[in-house]
């Protein structure tokens, strides 16, 4: 792949402004805040049709599959596509970036490609999936355009509520008994442009994050049993306190990561529940989750047997019985590494700053990138928020994101 | 005052047993454990008729103040009284001894020493107080006794669901309007039987605690304020964790106490909640209860300030900003000296090992110190069990308990 796409591939931020901003009248609702296009609701497949206008007036050939998921190809030219693109499901309340920035970019680019004059030899699909944000529990759309599920995962599926995903989808007139798979062979790259959701870029002062992998994590239910007692009438050293347990492994983190983490490992107890709660009892047990994450498959496994002997000397210390139950062991996604490579190479090409790093939080690219060559973008999220209303991310560096996404996409066209 | 009282005085155990079992079957729920005497309840006012007619087949004069508190007298003399008991209300659920056994304790050892043909030159009071156990939030028999509260604050109090003690004193046929409160200076002593509620005794393998204060206790809420964020996408270097300053001040517990604790010193961590207690949400704030204790007001307030120093350390460690509220402050109350002293020295002359020490949680016994020579037996609770169905005493100790109480109640009514 060459050096083919020239200076004039620069996107009309204004435009891709304007798209953002209509796409996310939908969703709003009345004194609430933030934008609420929650899979299969209504707000959502508005947004999916709103979507299917706009490829078409751009001249893109619009589409929606049985799951719902929105495809816009153009040239009308056979063999696999280079294919790009995001989701538009929010979560409750959430930002008008998160997946909605990718969607629209790579709509853009293909408006900026074309209005070059380019004509690629590959076809290009513009792809918004559906429920990325899991309201069923996985990532629905880019794991059914992949094959990993289909009408038998569908049928068991059901959200928080109990409500089955069948029915949700049926009453958007979508087909839960239709297989929407791909052959992996006709996608010859796949390519997403995100927001950070992390604070890692703006600190850095960096406009661009070229992601060489997605973290893998293990999700951790530990449960310290100790004895609930008077606070009042048991002497400090006949306690069998769970929260002192609790607390022993927490402040053991910092030591715990410098034995077994690295540049990239997350270590986190978000949830606690203490028995009795009550200030004037002794905490009898405390409940509490470990999530660990890193890219490196060997520092997770190292991570969590340190986390284990952490947690059985917290235990002893405190008289205390402890039980880990391993709620899920999901192992790193290494994304491909000449996608990455050409990534770098583009941003140096055109002078924009970027910087490899690792994602810790799942995109529809890790669906990809067990079929395909995938890569994936990243733009700063000012101060690292994401996944509430007050998610931004900065005009300018929208327009750096979406101008590499947009060159990348035209170097992978055309290139043979 | 000599040593009076003749080796005659000594408990029938079996009568004893006899009359805790039989209160015990009072206040029983199809289903439930344990025993459910809540206070102003038809079973807490069925208990106490029980004891008003075992009073007067024991010939004493048994009688109802307004506020529910029993009385039973013996003999028909003049004078400041011996006065000795406890309650029979329980905690929901409750076990066996708590109260009970310092009110038919104190009933038996009039039996006893009747029975030895002893002629009191003061009056006994056998008391069995209203309220004990809080639920109106104060201990209102013992108070109203000692003219601490009256009908403007019966007038205020509720209990947990909202309903006004007043309502539930009138439907038991009582008046909240009336004063019971006592001229102090008729209480010669007062003396209370109770079980340690706490592992003291049982693990020292000493039937008999004479106490000489009860703790002092202060109630904190402290709230760590940092930032919420995603577990995965925020590094370790860029958290606000609120999860890790709560345990960074947990683990420095023992700490504290080594600086500025004593052997009475309780300090207990007993409820936290994390908001927003979500496993992949680095927890943006943790409000938390801090429950000191010391029998040494001095020593509460080193506490105080060194939990007040290591909280801010921790803040400042995780980067967050802490807010202590003290929610109350009740200083510790010292036991009459002398009275403890004469209770040492029965227990010598009697051959019953006996050891001092003081009480983690409050009785009736510190509201009537305020006003009147007071003092407090242990015996051991097995297990340091408490406020649970699963509470219990053995009866060899009950014996020994119930023979100091005795042997004092008729050291203090001879001598002069």
């Amino acid at each position: 792949m060459g050096k083919s796409a020239p200076d004039a591939l620069a996107i009309d931020l204004g435009r891709l402004k304007a798209d953002i901003e209509a796409v996310n009248g939908i969703g709003r609702i009345e004194g609430l805040p933030g934008i609420n296009r929650i899979s299969f609701s209504d707000a959502d497949m508005a947004g999916r049709r709103w979507l299917m206008d706009r490829m078409e007036d751009a001249g893109l050939d619009a589409r929606m599959d049985a799951v719902g998921n929105v495809f816009g190809r153009w040239p009308a030219v056979s063999g696999p596509a280079v294919m790009a693109g995001s989701h538009l499901d929010t979560v409750p309340q959430g930002g008008p970036f998160d997946g909605t920035l990718g969607v629209c970019a790579a709509l853009e680019a293909v408006r900026t490609i074309k209005a070059a004059g380019l004509d690629p030899a590959r076809p290009i699909e513009v792809v918004c999936t559906a429920d990325e944000e899991g309201r069923f529990g996985g990532m629905l759309g880019s794991q059914a355009i992949c094959g990993e599920v289909g009408p038998d995962w569908i049928a068991r599926a059901v959200d928080d509520a109990g409500l089955l995903l069948a029915e949700a989808m049926r009453a958007q007139g979508l087909d839960p008994e239709a297989t929407v798979a791909w052959d992996p062979s006709d996608i010859a790259v796949f390519l997403e442009l995100h927001v950070e959701q992390g604070p890692v870029l703006e600190r850095a002062g960096v406009p661009i994050g070229i992601v060489d992998a997605v973290s893998g994590v293990f999700n951790w239910t530990v449960k310290l049993t100790g004895e609930a007692n008077h606070s009042g009438t048991t002497p400090m050293d006949c306690r069998r306190d769970a929260f002192r347990g609790l607390a022993d492994f927490g402040a053991a983190i910092p030591a715990i990561l410098e034995r077994a983490g690295g540049r990239d490992t997350r270590l986190t107890v978000g949830k606690v529940t203490l028995e009795p709660n009550f200030p004037h009892s002794i905490a009898g047990a405390a409940v509490f989750s470990v999530i660990g994450r890193d890219v490196d498959e060997t520092v997770m496994r190292n991570l969590a047997e340190v986390c284990r002997s952490e947690i059985g000397k917290a235990a002893e210390r405190n008289g205390l019985v402890s039980e880990v139950a391993e709620q899920s062991w999901l192992p790193p996604t290494g994304l491909d590494a000449d996608v990455a490579r050409n990534l770098v190479e583009i941003s140096r090409t055109y002078g924009m700053e970027a910087r490899t790093m690792s994602s810790g939080a799942g995109h529809d690219v890790q669906t990809f990138a067990r079929h395909c060559p995938a890569g994936l973008i990243f733009v700063p999220s000012a101060g690292g928020l994401s996944h509430a209303p007050g998610e931004w991310t900065h005009w300018a560096d929208v327009e750096c994101g979406a101008n590499l996404l947009t060159r990348a996409m035209a170097a992978f066209a055309t290139s043979t």
